[in-house]
């Protein structure tokens, strides 16, 4: 039993930003988008930078099909992006970069930080 | 701007057990579920102890009355508890307490690890 | 067991953000010093705002006056800051707040990402 | 200045069990060793499986020498080990793993319970 902890403290956490939680709703991502998102976090922290589909479904509770069509999406709508290159060996790679997920947030954070910025410059004028 | 990184970094990050985004699905808890959960242990790590359907939908796709649903099944499956009280002032309170959804997750991945162990004996002994 | 593994999920982790591992040095503070801070970031989110020396240096390998001593280099130094008020009750509280080490910890952030980019553009010219 | 606040958020966060923050004195690990051990953690996390001494020590306030010292302390402690093996390509390799930190703080964490709930038992048979 002891080692059944040993192994849950090894499996780690998983850790985001309090304001993608605060602020996914805004930036237009629903509940199934985010977990989505949240699965290929941590599929990505665990070095595996090219989740498939069906990896990523057997998580959650929507078919491979939905799973492919919510990625094309967030593919689409700029959360996530496609890198891809060639290893030292010589082959081709594609792997996920969620980069454009925080570049999103962090302006929608800011447009929000401004918005509530002027607002209160407003009150103090009255 | 400088100003509003700090703040940022004071609203600091929402970390959970990696274990909880693998084994959700079998804890038979779906994505809308799990989301609405991470709001609930947010809004406790920021003191609010008790929020709100109308508080924890704002941050939501769904709308209030979906939000006061899912808590009720959250809470009718086990998964949340509602603690009461007295404060020193003597003034009844409830609060949240998601203690119950920690030791799902314990009972679950433990389950899971004794299946693997299992199964890896079987393959040994043939 | 099973219980106490529950305990220890509920006691959580601590999550600092990695450029203040990265920083500390440069922000003039020792390894005594920044476990200390982590210490302090410890006992304040689980709600005491205003641990003691003899409480901080039980868990530490230096002396209860050496303790008091750090503290009061950290607040000297900007680090840490008193804040005091009144309670609800009328009662007079001390607490420390870190949000001081997150403003110092940005500047130097900023300072450093603008001297990398400057070394950049300069490697770009030539 | 944007674009700086998006490399912090990727620069991401360290998070480590609040237990080992709690019992590392008692593991007869001390300041400067529990920081090598975060640094350690932090290189292992970013992908460096075998950072030098002169890479840590970099951003310790000790010297190369004093941080070669407590590396080969802490293994001989065992808290660190080196696993070698040979990659794809036939080359050797060696790289730092801190299972058996984990092991180490689990003992002491599951000690610690089990001290405490005799305690309370004996109290309770008084």
């Amino acid at each position: 039993m002891n080692e059944n902890m040993v192994k849950w403290v090894q499996e780690g956490n998983i850790s985001i930003p309090r304001a993608l939680l605060l602020y996914y709703k805004d930036m237009n991502i629903n509940e199934n988008e985010l977990v989505l998102l949240l699965h290929v976090i941590s599929f990505l922290e665990k070095g595996n930078d090219f989740p498939t589909p069906t990896e990523i479904s057997s998580r959650m509770t929507i078919s491979t099909s939905q799973c492919t069509e919510l990625l094309r999406k967030l593919i689409q709508k700029g959360f996530i992006k496609i890198d891809d290159g060639y290893s030292n060996e010589g082959i081709r790679f594609e792997k996920y970069t969620i980069e454009p997920l925080w570049q999103k947030l962090v302006n929608e954070y800011l447009l929000n930080q401004n918005a509530q910025q002027k607002e209160q410059n407003e009150k103090n004028e009255m």
